[in-house]
């Protein structure tokens, strides 16, 4: 079994109004030193056998097809537990 | 600048409609071999000067009181870039 993550983001270049409301809540409650907050979307995917170069291929299928949409969402995979992650802008 | 990510998953034990949403159409999509899939969120923080030890005491803070609801999720907090990852149980 491995767990494969797909972290996805909105592009920088699209307005995030959750991030936005996040980072206008801070102040009221007392905290300061945040320039800004994005939120996105995290996908575990627990996979059976080995995070091998095909799996990890899939996964980015699943995430490019499923999990995000292209043309306003980034994402990245990374193997929890392992270094390597591959960040994917469309 | 430090970004500090902050990802916040419903504990294990809690049922993840949107999880087995997405977990239900992977084979429609002709995808096999993915036991299980958890959604949560991920938040970007942009702070202000380095990502020291008060200032990651003070992420956990904002995490716990307002990126997430310690009745039914779970948090971990890391630097972006850095290795070290607090996870936390409430």
């Amino acid at each position: 079994m491995a767990r494969v993550v797909v972290d996805v983001m909105l592009k920088p270049e699209i307005l995030d109004p959750q991030g936005k409301a996040v980072q206008g809540a801070l102040p009221r409650l007392g905290f300061s030193g945040v320039s800004d907050v994005r939120q996105g979307k995290r996908f575990e995917l627990e996979i059976d056998g080995d995070a091998t170069d095909e799996t990890l291929a899939r996964v980015h299928e699943i995430a490019e097809t499923l999990l995000s949409n292209p043309v306003i969402e980034d994402y990245a995979v990374h193997v929890e537990g392992g270094s390597a992650s591959a960040k994917h802008r469309a």
